[in-house]
């Protein structure tokens, strides 16, 4: 339980080192029946892969996802699905410049206190690479959740103080430009301000936002498993949020009951809301409407420009942090967010197959 | 797995409904040897109590715990403790009004579609007494972190637009003001608010800050189940929360990592930070800085005013929500905040148990 | 995580000591619109009641169960079904004699071991009253199998070393008899040597098997969720058991394959077998035959003859437990393995309805 | 939730099938600092090893065993560490004589009952070579439990009628014979009952005997985690066991009180037993003792005599099963049973640290 096995039913668990021999997932939980290849997975990782951008980590890594079991004949079989990335840069650093370091805004000091020691080879287990493995369960929920029809796109909605505008929305643009900003203009402006933070040998941070269609109502558990509160933690466990609020957020607590409430209506027999100001969730149940959040990551830690900082000798120290770095996270993470995003939302649909008795006659009557 | 079911090793089920016999707890995994109390538990339930102040339900229940189980000699055996709170303003009222109506905001909707109808008495289990058994659960779990040092006071951190102010701040104003506000101050400005809002057949939303003191570097699990993101889950699925933050948070996604990044230090032989944007947690674990959040609750959905809506039979209607509710949930949701940081503290602390080999012989050795 | 919470989805939480405030469950997860009401409970808890016969401890409570949540208009909500049994005869005792004193064959020296010290007061939690709680869950999991066509019945084989026979088998006689044992002749002989034990203050041990019929083929998760070893776990945890079997069980051992292999057949178009050493179950799915295992319960430990043991104070000592102990276990333990092969049938079922792709399908597209 | 996930905190996810890419394990919860390399999985994964010997198959796989993450400098880190064994002999045969059929005694019907279709290649998930994860992941729980003392030795007890005696018993000779027996002689008159059975294209089962000393008192959850509960379920989870026993097992069923009561005594302080029918564990929890059980294992299902059965088409069929198949389990399944054992016990250890608020307090102080 040291915190790499995440969901109910649909569960996965994550494995591997920034520096070892590789990283990966083992899926325990996935339906039978559902066509996957290689390729599913290959599509999603490609969006995160370093070394595409500008603004991205010059590694050059393929980053090739090898479904290992699971799958039979092109479809899952109902048992666990193994998916490994093999690391290829894997040739041995000198890291002893960092291995007693503190770096600021790094899980270092947390690590050594935990367990004693660390694997400091390129952050360990708390690198961003530990994420492709997210992204490759990620792709197997999307092609379950892509069978009932529920698709998740989330894209870059501000990079510092530069907001995406609903004037200029595109959300083709999200694949179009280098930063994923779903508004050709802003992306613009947003890449200059990065190549001044670069400049400056500093980073800078943003803000994500995902929009789930597809999502009947009655999705999420009451409660503690609510809609909600399971996307949060999904999202808020990705290494550098801060943040994540849902439909009018934060600025709820600005409002009036009077505004805040979206009243209900029928349209052609099914219940609407006129307004979406709770972001798809009611009492962490979906409402039938669009599920929209937004998550805030910080600035990249790592940074070009000397900073102080402690040691575990106990000593002040000066550090300079070697290697090119991404000035942003955002972009790389977007694909991050939807495949958490993803994994979630296969758990509780699944969780939702028991709740009425009439389900389960129908599904046992069957067999 | 109707979602009920809380935490890994100090794990909490919750039951009950507004208008049922009752509602309760029962904690598996509480350790043994911890004085215990109805009083512990009394107190904080006292601080959510309805009928308490001007800003508050009349509902007059006395919300008086009594533990069940798993307390013998004033200690807890580490056998499960069940605690019940039995409703007294059980009486049978007129439903007919609201049984088939979907209220705006609230979670009726959902059940319906989920479980096909609902116990619609009050809110049933989606109604904010159910959060009573989160306080009692908390309760007992403050008792375990006090044992070791740590300890958690939230309060008001601003009402619609009012905000308390760092000059005026004083924590002891949380139990002098019927709003749980740290600055005298803004609580009367934000209390001349909530007047008008009353008067105007409405209510407003507000947010909620969270201090930990005592918190240890390493706490928090790495991956999934991170400090910050189980807190966050924990803290979302309080029924009215839109949105949390850790430390500078949202603000975060605007600043340079030059900025953002908070760099370490050395006093006194440990290791401290100059500043904490990080908000107590690096890498999902705490940092040994003092652990702060915010989390954002909508208005409170039920106001007086006519409202549009439809009903299960696919009709628009009109609905007025009779009875009294409360203009603002923040107030009364502070204890609720503190409660479920506390379970989730108390978990995070005893899965931490673990984490090294040295750990588990100091304890198997003394047995 | 002290051990008192059991399943996945349809999941129970147990509380409860032998003489405090009371005992009950919590069940988390049972669907919603199944028909329930007291009487249910109170049918199984009436099989298990103390003091219903000449076997049984004559301590007289009424054991009367009230489902306190969960339940609207008679039929389950889907939200937790809390179910208490309240203690009436709770009198301080003078426990004095035992309080300090590891009674052989029972849990005292582990709990004592485990968590420093006891509740002595008759067992406190590892008193056989725990089981009435699992009895409760087991009534409701059994309507929900009902729904299904699922049915389980327990009876008692063998008491010591009287058996029962083929040619006599009665399964009504299950329920005329104080000892449960589907063969009167047979009952008639354990009667008079469960006599002879009682004139000797002694006690003696015996075997329940338990037949599930309507298991459709495919219950059970390959792997670590087997049908069998689910089943195994909750039967084994009751109590005084010290063995399981299945089918054939510990006799295949000896076979050969050639007569071990239940070959198929086709009758009607359905897959049958000829034989069932299976004991219905094959790579841990049901195979679609009737379930049949059996359970070995080891004599009652309190018995009335002088024992030499040893107390907490490290002193070697005579003891005599006083009061009136059932000579036998198995009769009052039929129902305790009924209900927690129900519980384990329940989660075991709704587990299968996310198999496959177009169960999800299914039920989604209802919604 | 496909079953392949197993433990509470120490917890392992396996994956793989018979003639896939591999088979391999993740592991979530292993404390940091043990010492742990490729070879000390090695030593055990070569006792389960086919083509060691006359009476197991001869598919020739080395079944090399790669750590791939979790161990950095020779110690585990804390973090997840993922294992994997790469099939050798993974060429594609021709399945076409087993596609369709049923095989008595073995999961095929079930598999496709339940997932609608199968892997039939070599048994797919359902292979006993699934059982080498289980291994490995009981290689590592072992080196966890020899850090603490704990150490747990399994053997062949019986081989269809022939069994150990005391007067012969030598452990050591379990790993000097082929048939793991620790009795010399009677591994000679077991050899030939199995010449005859594979003279007569069948074969036979047998029972494996386990016992782990080091097992200090209070180990076990009361309730449902039982030690003997959850031991059942690991080894009743593995593939042909129909039955398990603990200490007297289905003997105490016939058994006076008076004879099976273990009585405690004081020796050099310590609390002793002077009988061990109990096995070691008493109330769910260990005794101190010897923990002492027995599995029941069925004959191998795979002969190489025709036999009848039924396929998916609904036909009638006879079926000759080719290749060559152990015509016994029983000796390759010897180090199955102890890394199952040794993965529970390293859960329930773990489990065990937070029982009181004293080790808490011991270990949070040290932070």
């Amino acid at each position: 339980m040291s915190g790499s096995v995440y969901g109910n039913i649909f569960k996965i668990s994550t494995w591997g080192e920034s520096h070892g021999r590789g990283i990966g997932v083992v899926i325990d939980g996935c339906p039978a029946g559902i066509r996957l290849e290689d390729a599913d997975i290959q599509r999603d990782l490609d969006r995160r892969k370093p070394g595409t951008g500008k603004y991205t980590t010059k590694r050059s890594e393929s980053d090739k996802a090898e479904i290992l079991s699971g799958v039979f004949e092109g479809k899952t079989t109902g048992t666990p699905i193994s998916i490994a990335i093999f690391n290829e840069d894997q040739r041995s650093k000198d890291y002893s410049a960092i291995s007693d370091v503190f770096r600021p805004g790094h899980a270092d000091f947390g690590f050594e206190s935990k367990y004693g020691f660390r694997d400091y080879r390129g952050g360990g287990r708390s690198s961003a690479r530990e994420t492709a493995a997210r992204v490759a369960a990620g792709a197997v929920a999307r092609r379950l959740l892509e069978e009932i029809g529920i698709s998740i796109a989330a894209y870059t909605f501000s990079i510092n103080n530069i907001q995406i505008s609903k004037d200029n929305f595109d959300l083709e643009q999200r694949f179009l430009n280098p930063l994923c900003m779903p508004d050709s203009e802003a992306a613009e402006r947003a890449a200059k301000l990065l190549d001044e933070a670069m400049a400056n040998a500093d980073s800078t941070g943003g803000v994500v936002q995902c929009e789930v269609t597809g999502l009947k109502p009655g999705i999420g558990e009451p409660v503690f498993d609510k809609l909600d509160a399971s996307i949060g933690k999904a999202v808020l466990s990705i290494g550098a949020v801060k943040g994540i609020e849902f439909g009018a957020g934060f600025e709820a607590s600005k409002m009036y009951g009077s505004e805040n409430n979206d009243s209900f209506y029928i349209k052609d027999g099914a219940v609407k809301k006129h307004t979406n100001n709770s972001g798809g969730v009611l009492g962490g149940m979906s409402d039938g409407d669009k599920l929209v959040f937004r998550a805030a990551f910080k600035p990249t830690p790592s940074i070009a420009r000397p900073q102080t900082t402690a040691n575990n000798k106990g000593e002040d120290i000066k550090i300079e942090i070697k290697g090119r770095h991404d000035p942003i996270v955002v972009a790389r993470a977007v694909v991050v967010v939807e495949a958490m995003t993803a994994v979630t939302l296969a758990d509780l649909v699944l969780m939702n197959m028991c709740a009425k008795i009439e389900n389960v006659k129908k599904i046992y009557t069957d067999i």
